[in-house]
């Protein structure tokens, strides 16, 4: 009886709403409640790494339209300052460039949570990881949580599908070759090859990686740039894991590499791209490389602020819905 | 190397902090930040019906000072009605009696995520259920598949545990004897017997129940009930499920009773209440009983208002964590 | 090219084995090898409680010609016993009329794991639970885990599903009514009212039940029970939860009920029946009702042995098929 | 009162065994009971292939005495090779080198299961597969899945914990660092590189892989080969996935390298080496390298077959057991 009520109100309600609307209107919004994006990044607590998080966004909204695009931060630490910021009363004043959404981030399972709470069904969290390491594998993690949930009737669920956009890299799962994936990245990183070409420099990339999962696959990405660009030395080293300083300083060596281009192989150029890449302390690479007596450039962009890489994270949140068939 | 520098980041803010708060508050905020409560309701739209709702918060803060407790509305239905009503700017100030925390109601999920975001490691999930059915099913469900989540390091975890408290009655589980949560709430009662008896009324209990799960257990409570006040007499019927009105107009008949106190055995006095139980439309309890010949009377006051009553769910969050050890 | 030389292999022996058997033959193997049963059962180790058990797997086998029906013990401590058994060169040849089936009986887990290693896709676990407590939720707690694998490519998964049909009483769920499930009991225990009836005995039915699980479902059978037959006095009461002896006794006191028909409401009648029930130990029901004066007859014949209360259980595999759309 | 007559059956049962085995005996088997092994193989059609897993198994018992080691076989298609061999009735006879135990293999459920039903609570999973591709992820979904049974008692449950031992070659997770297995490996197989040197060949391993996942680890042991045994050149190719054969053919030429040592860099020695490696079909590796002028001799013994690297996979197995502290 209660809930034949409930619908007839509900009902009221949404003629109510069609009244206001417009039926057209009231359509399209039923249409847009569908999916949603949570884009769940590490997070910075540089105001200038900012741009390369909000570019991927951009591209996401722009191939997406009517799909609403929230950000995530996945860093406990990060998120904390960013939760002090907002009690500054001071900091929103001065740093007018920083977006609210920014400013109120939340984690990825409250982003979430929010966009099921408004009537979403399919949530798809796209990371903006390079490869698939201990973040993404945290990440898909929350996903299978979140999907195990189960309700005794099937109307009852939370949600549709929360949906897992792959990272850049991909590297392992049967749907997607991850060497499509490098082969893709290759051809999108083509300017910075252009770059350290005219610069009669060797790219060198500074990767992330880590110290738990191999990260094989920046050697096998690495394999795949010499070959696509011959004329041009490229080198990947990386903050954890393989391939590393050592390697480098030693295939620089044998190859007689005097000059080199350093740019960040991340999606954000925050910190690690600022002090460990290119800072001025003893222990940067910049400085380490200079200690053996190569000539030394870098550029400070994260991947994310090239439009054609941010766009490959729209076209995995793309390929994420097709492959569910939304 | 980032991570050091976080840290370092960290700890500055966090000096900060205890320069602007004082170390005693800032350790007090840290020792509260460890748990929190999400009390968990089916919802209402009736604003009369959120006594019952917010008595039983305010006994869980009287329990457990220092301890937020967020209400939050497990039906869709009655989220979206909520959600209306925040988004027309005149209900808010027509309904000043109407707290922010209601009107700006969120789902478990949203609840729960949120209090992930600020920190809080262990949260209580209390639901105001009577008996474990369906609902309790499938707040069960977001509990195991919330805790399911996993990563890659411990300390990366969401949370260290999500709790579910038992509702009133409590029907499966080892660890808290069922028998005992009947035996108590019969102890709680006893007002409501003194009442019916002083008016030289039979007591008629109006549950919900359900269609799918086994409502034995208030048959059972009605046995309890008949041999702990054996001067009145007592009925339980429900609005799904068995005992229903069928057998209360049989016994009714059989015992020659005709006069009757009509009282929701629900947290809320709602629509149910209201209209199924009280309304004045033929097919209501009340207009049922009459047509029969029965002098009713009917309380409209639900058993959260009952601050003993409410008391038992602040137990409950309180038996769930000490179960967990914290 | 290793798969393509195995499949090559793998189609030769096919090929082969049709030449042998006969296409038709093949065909029904096949099919024959789509889906088997599992029948989980406490376990007994009274001999003559096995006629119960082999009942069923009788009526399940009659009703789904060609599916294997393989005979599970949950009990650790019988199956230890029956472990013990077949290590006793002299136990078999004892007891000729114990099936090897009994003699090497294995747990659900490996009964499942062994159908599944000989190719059976859908395997329907059916147990001969009265009600669904404790014992059924462990058992559904196998199914679910076991569903729960995953492996990266559909075609590696273990199974394609693993079904759980419902106990006699359903008590939860919403494909079947457990309400309906009441109903269907009540009229195929006819014969024990009538046995009653005729010798002028009330019926006293002896269920197990537990502590922890609301048992209210057996009150309410209880209650059907007294509204269908109305010509004998019904009772029910357990070893184990409520309806208890405290209130059967109080029961047959106020009715003046003076000569009663003891019967197992169990599938087998095993030890319970006998010692519990109808032992002359002190504390058996038989002894304790005797000793208030009343006239006691009991009957040792399980549920299980009646064929209409057997095909329940032939029946809820079915319907757990038919839910599968197998 | 049911399990009281039990416990007491079982305490006759196990007195009159302890007469029978002795008491030192008996204490003994229930030491042993504690933990088991289930050494998980892709599996072989190969009767010769059988070395290789048997000689693990040996390894295995060898390391861990009175703790029972059962193989089983992770392929469908293999196990079904044995399924019809055991069939057939002149098999056995003819194959008096193949153990009963390999005759009647299971897949690693049943397997587990059988273990679960005897009474093992521990039982350890070991792959002997190189790294963490695809099949590694399906046998972690099997145990993944085990584990989640959950009983309502905890002294219930099937199993005290299935525990899952790393591939030779580890590539994620945070106890073991996978970069510590490649430079372990790198050691062991010294009589390799040892074979080549001494032969004036270059060494080629021939590897596995797969297509899903990152293979990248290869080309990593490859690089920690070349740091260690600078005197050999040596090289990675593979099945499925990078490096692969025309990475393999293009250094080859720009090495100049002219005969080569061709070895299975797998567990065993079956199919893919007999064929895809040194077979003599044109598409061989062995006929795509004569082909391209180069010298070709060929070792067809797996790594399985080496003692020192058949105790890795004990050493794994003693992990896994160390990491859950029995």
């Amino acid at each position: 009886m209660r809930l034949k009520r409930m619908l007839q109100n509900g009902v009221v309600l949404l003629v109510a709403l069609f009244l206001v609307l417009g039926a057209t209107a009231a359509q399209a919004a039923k249409a847009e409640k569908k999916t949603a994006v949570v884009l769940a990044v590490f997070g910075t607590s540089h105001e200038s790494g900012l741009d390369g998080i909000l570019n991927i966004r951009e591209q996401i909204k722009k191939e997406l339209p009517g799909i609403p695009v929230r950000v995530a931060f996945t860093s406990n630490i990060i998120r904390r300052i960013w939760q002090e910021r907002r009690q500054d009363p001071t900091y929103a004043a001065q740093h007018p460039e920083v977006p609210g959404e920014i400013l109120n981030v939340k984690g990825p399972l409250a982003a979430i949570a929010d966009l099921q709470d408004e009537g979403y069904g399919y949530i798809v969290v796209q990371p903006t990881h390079i490869s698939s390491g201990e973040e993404f594998a945290d990440l898909a993690g929350y996903v299978e949580g979140l999907n195990s949930i189960k309700t005794v009737k099937k109307r009852n669920m939370p949600f549709k599908k929360i949906l897992l956009g792959r990272p850049a890299l991909r590297t392992y799962g049967i749907e997607h070759e991850y060497r499509h994936d490098i082969e893709q990245v290759a051809v999108i990183v083509a300017p910075d090859v252009e770059m350290a070409r005219k610069a009669g420099r060797a790219l060198v990339y500074f990767a992330h990686g880590n110290e738990h999962y191999s990260t094989g696959v920046y050697l096998e990405f690495e394999q795949v740039m010499r070959q696509r660009y011959p004329g041009v030395r490229i080198y990947v080293t990386m903050v954890e894991g393989f391939p590393d300083n050592a390697r480098l300083f030693a295939e620089l060596k044998s190859d007689k590499t005097k000059k080199v281009l350093l740019k960040p192989f991340m999606t954000v150029a925050g910190d690690h791209a600022k002090n460990d890449m290119a800072g001025s302390e003893p222990d940067s690479l910049k400085s380490l490389l200079e200690a053996r007596g190569i000539n030394v450039a870098a550029s400070l962009v994260g991947l994310g602020e090239s439009d054609d890489f941010a766009a490959i994270f729209a076209q995995h949140v793309q390929d994420a819905m097709k492959d569910e068939g939304i």
